[in-house]
């Protein structure tokens, strides 16, 4: 796959597959037409076709698709066939509750450390894993294999951090940060806003009809 | 603004724009080229033009934007300039987190209360905001406003909790668990699905070209 260019679009909606597949499999359904997927994925049949292609097809005319197949198959792309080593930076609420959450452990993505510079929080273990000194993260870096670094600190320090882990080695960003990050081209980053997200939804139920009462 | 109908990618950049101006304001800025603003937030100046004329402009030639009233204004747009309560139905990791989250108050968004299923929970007091028991939720969103409902329970309730809330008259639901909800068009959703965008991370790392080391 190496030198394709696939669009951000497309990669936005490999991870929806990747769920669908995952509820399909659990309800027990083994094959699926593109229509039947379209329809419970509400994108049209010729947009699945068509995002699958990017990756070599995978349906079969008159069959549909294999639900296991395609499941590992997108799970290959998304490269969660490998186990990737996280650590969070920033030990508050919203890191504790990242490294809680079960559901990233069963796509490879295992939380090996969490930093901290509060007294408070270092020393604890949050779901097994040590919150460690922030002065350690050089060191911890270097002795272990870091694949992602997940940001919840605040935004006025979130830039240093990121060039910190990023000189250590550390090639992707998970950033809760409220700034968008923008590190050079070999390093990815994914910034998540929940503020963001939460403010598109104030706009859109300011613009719904208003509801007369009684 | 009713009955005109305003693309989600531009909706989608409404909080980028406050979310800049917000950090312009705080570094005392005044006033902004248009140019300057494309600069700092990777998009080109004719389309933040673009955009900002859905609502009316609010740019002058030659002078720019004045940075507080256009962070007013979008501020305004987004619905932000009234106090909006919401409910957090789950009270673990996730929804713990969020009612802690100061940005959000800060916006206008205040969490009134909790809800969940545990008795280990109910009962607590999270950031001053009391938990209770799922089965007081109709009676609760009777007797108060609630503009937002908050979604931080497991997948396989999910669509029936937000039924249970659709049918109270809450218009906007904030949803976490990992499953789109589709609920008619009189109510609006966000769907936040944190392992898909960990899972878009994933694909742009293995998509990375290899460094060699040494």
């Amino acid at each position: 796959m190496e030198g394709k260019e696939i669009s951000r679009a497309v990669i936005k909606r490999l991870p929806r597959y990747h769920r669908y597949l995952d509820e399909l499999m659990e309800a027990g359904v083994e094959r699926i037409s593109s229509s039947e997927l379209s329809h419970r994925m509400h994108v049209t049949a010729s947009q699945i076709r068509q995002d699958l292609n990017h990756f070599g097809g995978f349906g079969q005319q008159g069959y549909g698709y294999n639900v296991e197949f395609l499941y590992r198959e997108i799970s290959k792309i998304l490269g969660l066939d490998a186990v990737k080593n996280m650590i969070i930076i920033g030990g508050g609420n919203i890191g504790q509750a990242l490294a809680n959450f079960e559901s990233f452990k069963k796509r490879g993505f295992v939380t090996i450390g969490i930093f901290d510079n509060s007294p408070q929080v270092i020393g604890k273990t949050i779901s097994g894993v040590p919150v460690m000194d922030i002065a350690h993260l050089e060191t911890f870096i270097e002795n272990h294999e870091v694949s992602i670094a997940v940001l919840t600190v605040p935004k006025s320090v979130a830039p240093q951090i990121a060039e910190r882990v990023v000189s250590c080695g550390v090639r992707a960003i998970w950033n809760f940060a409220h700034t968008d990050l923008h590190i050079g081209e070999k390093v990815v980053i994914e910034n998540v806003h929940l503020s963001d997200s939460l403010m598109q939804l104030s706009y859109r139920l300011s613009a719904l009809p208003e509801v007369k009462n009684g």
